[in-house]
């Protein structure tokens, strides 16, 4: 399927875990990323911020098998459906979704970072 | 909680089915679609192709009760959890990832689009 790339060339990925549903992240892919991502089955991303192609897990080992993925309607977002290895959080939260807008905090803490990242 | 909105002033916003969880749509919202939002329970958005702000359900009826907004790690994006009346999605499916990259329609179709949106 033709993709609609935005003017950077990237389009926004949800994150959902295939088994509790739990949507766990939203990235951004390039065309690369999504390539990768087939080819392996491990989710593969771009960092906006650090403009590089990234895969998931690469620092934490917290992988992301990816079991489907799915597009969108109007063909500019995709969805992928993984297995998550750990927590999808950098914070240490199984999913990057762990607070309420009002500052709550809802989600699960599942590691802790300064064990799993090198400084 | 201040959230940091994008270039355009919006943030990507992914909805889920409160109760299937299933991953319906993914908008873009801005301060006021946010603000009137939570007024209203009801969930607004900013169409980045029209530049307007619209309420989902304006035309088709299928609007989203928003039952608790969650916000990221990166404080960049949201995810509204909501009650969906009919489908979410304009072609008439459930949600907008109705098919898989190859194109294989998995979704479930829950409305005819013509005869639900005035033309």
């Amino acid at each position: 399927m033709k993709l609609k790339f935005d003017e950077k060339g990237l389009v926004p990925v949800v994150v959902q875990d295939v088994n509790t549903k739990e949507v766990l992240m939203v990235a951004w892919a390039n065309e690369e990323a999504i390539k990768l991502t087939k080819e392996t089955g491990l989710a593969h991303y771009f960092s906006r911020s650090r403009r590089k192609l990234w895969k998931k897990g690469e620092n934490s080992g917290n992988v992301q098998k990816v079991r489907r993925i799915l597009v969108d309607c109007d063909e500019d977002t995709l969805l992928y459906e993984v297995e998550q290895a750990g927590g999808a959080c950098h914070t240490g939260f199984r999913s990057c979704f762990y607070r309420t807008i009002e500052g709550e905090v809802v989600g699960v803490k599942v590691f802790e970072p300064k064990e799993v990242y090198d400084e």
